[in-house]
């Protein structure tokens, strides 16, 4: 059934390991611990801090010291969403968090705030949060709770909707909030810069840019104001994260940061024309395919689209037997695959199945060819006409 | 000043990563997402099961199930050092933490409990966790408030002093209790069976047993009574640890926990032998010298030190000029050389400065001479003695 080697379209799942962020990880390994007084623990503490410098570029802060490693994104977003900051020693209470409903699970749970202190900002059926919601949420705050969290990611990680992180910037700023910017989604895809439009916090991870699994980072735009740590013990990272720094993984991901800004509106544009062609070619094949968040901006190297007729897992296992890998939404339920929470929020029927394309930096036309030749044996199939 | 190599004698702090641990991280650098659904996933998922079992063999549990990857031990204990606990989807009630005062800093700062809901427990003059105090605060613990909860290590990382866990299990279950053994140092160095003497919970790392930096584990007894979890999200580890799993880091630790276990015994009489000849040669070369924790049992390849009029910064720059690398204590805190809890509990005097020489699987007879021949220097230069 599948011809040639094996197609993998789910960089949003998770990116290939770049062969220089595979060097970066493989010198990492032999280094020793970072915290050690002796020439071993100075070289990885060497290590450690260029690697702070890179991903800090990534962010756009001039600031290394605002970038603490953690474990991934999720851990990021579960320190982040913390109803205890500190000011220096001073506590400082965040009353309520204000999530957008499109979220990454890793942040749509709200990290430490219990669930009743937790409010979902809806979407358009653009697949954009809604700053007017959001507007009328934050005049209705009560600040004697504390102030208010606002979690928007950059990019949502099905549609590929770039949000109107500027717009809500300024909303939350004038109401006196704090702005969490997921970016997992947004690294390497657009220029990143975490003071403007104005995050106060940004997340990002590793994996999802061309670097190792098992490390991401919380990026602050201050150095001051910051969450209780969620992981305490030794003290490392200035307090703010405890454990033994993951050094090879975090050499790792400060190389794939560093290869994730270099070049990118060349790649970007390569790939989204690899995309447009894939989903011109899809529109052909089947007129009646649905494309996600079409109307509104997106990344350039994503789409999500549902077939009438076509359910999520199905289409999943029959492109697999395609010999294409791509996925129905987020990789992120061991394996479960579930109604979208993204297309439930943009007010489609929650029963319309979804599959989501992602392509990189090494996607090429053959790919593409690939996967529209089994996207036209599974169109057709699901009419019940036989492909050729 | 220095001749030949270094010598790396600070295994307690991070071990150098096994070549077949190394061989496993570079397999586990090109798998995809364990949570995806196509072949690409499927095979990352198998690798993630079969490191499970490996780290299962290694707590001496036959459950893999019973085993929740995490970023490493203090990510663990603050995963498991929690007032709040499930029995199946039913709260329980954690009312209090009882931590022994030698703890490691990621268990002594009590995860998720606040100050006023932690006591410490003394240890005696030889290092071991006091269990006759113990006994007491146990009598007196306030049901009320919920179970009591007690942390004691195996092992401990600055003395190597084996703890008495099987009396202190059989106090704890006595009383209806739970008991968290920190295995950190232990693990590779002694047999572990969560079982007997009986651990409800017990936390491993990777980088301390040869497997690389940035992952651990949390072991449970048992599969019904879980912590709350630390890090929401996605629903990895069966809903107990979100995010996507550091998967190469994950084979390393699995690989490096089955080298662990093979030839334990042998490789320990090995490394005893070594650690008896340095501590033969350091009284011979300096009488004076207080080999701590001395008299209780130990595991084979730690020696702790002090040797009078020497401070523990001074020792430790003089032996990395010598070509030695050891440490003062546990590497945790940033490079930072502070006082000594772990001595202080001892009742020895704080302000005597303490240096740890820990052996591993590849220390030889010549990394000893080197070590003996730094000590003599060192120790005649502290009596205003030129060394020879």
């Amino acid at each position: 059934m599948v011809k040639g080697p094996r197609v993998y379209l789910d960089w949003n799942a998770t990116a290939p390991l770049l062969d220089e962020a595979r060097a970066a990880v493989l010198a990492g390994l032999d280094m020793m611990n970072p915290s050690s007084v002796h020439a071993e623990g100075r070289a990885a503490r060497a290590a450690l801090e260029k690697a702070r410098r890179q991903v800090a570029a990534l962010a756009g802060t001039p600031e290394p010291a605002h970038v603490v490693f953690t474990s991934g994104a999720t851990e990021a977003a579960n320190m982040v969403l913390s109803p205890d900051f500190r000011m220096g020693r001073r506590p400082i209470a965040v009353g309520h968090l204000y999530v957008s409903a499109i979220e990454h699970p890793a942040v749509r749970e709200g990290g430490r705030f219990p669930a009743e202190r937790i409010t979902e900002i809806p979407a358009t059926r653009e697949g954009l949060t809604d700053p007017v919601v959001l507007k009328a949420l934050l005049e209705a705050h009560d600040d004697a709770s504390g102030l208010p969290m606002i979690a928007v990611m950059a990019v949502n990680n099905e549609t590929g909707v770039i949000q109107p992180i500027a717009e809500i910037a300024a909303l939350v700023h004038a109401r006196g909030g704090l702005l969490m910017v997921d970016a997992v989604q947004a690294a390497g895809r657009v220029p990143l810069d975490i003071a403007a439009p104005g995050a106060d916090f940004m997340i990002v991870s590793s994996h999802k840019i061309g670097g190792p699994k098992g490390v991401g980072a919380l990026i602050s735009r201050g150095e001051i104001l910051m969450p209780a740590p969620l992981i305490r013990g030794g003290g490392q990272e200035k307090g703010h994260r405890s454990g033994t720094e993951n050094l090879a993984a975090i050499m790792g991901f400060g190389t794939a940061a560093e290869a994730a800004c270099a070049g990118l509106d060349e790649r970007m544009a390569r790939i989204g024309a690899l995309r447009d062609r894939l989903e011109q070619g899809m529109r052909a094949a089947a007129p009646d395919v649905i494309i996600h968040g079409a109307s509104a901006p997106r990344v350039a190297n994503t789409s999500f689209f549902s077939l009438p007729g076509l359910k999520s897992e199905t289409g999943q296992i029959a492109f697999d037997l395609e010999g294409v890998a791509l996925s129905a939404g987020s990789a992120c339920s061991s394996g479960k695959v579930g109604e979208s929470h993204v297309l439930a929020a943009m007010g489609c029927d929650p029963k319309l199945g979804a599959l989501r394309i992602s392509l990189g930096a090494t996607t090429n036309e053959a790919d593409i060819d690939r996967a529209l030749a089994a996207f036209g044996k599974i169109a057709s199939r699901r009419k019940g006409t036989e492909a050729a």
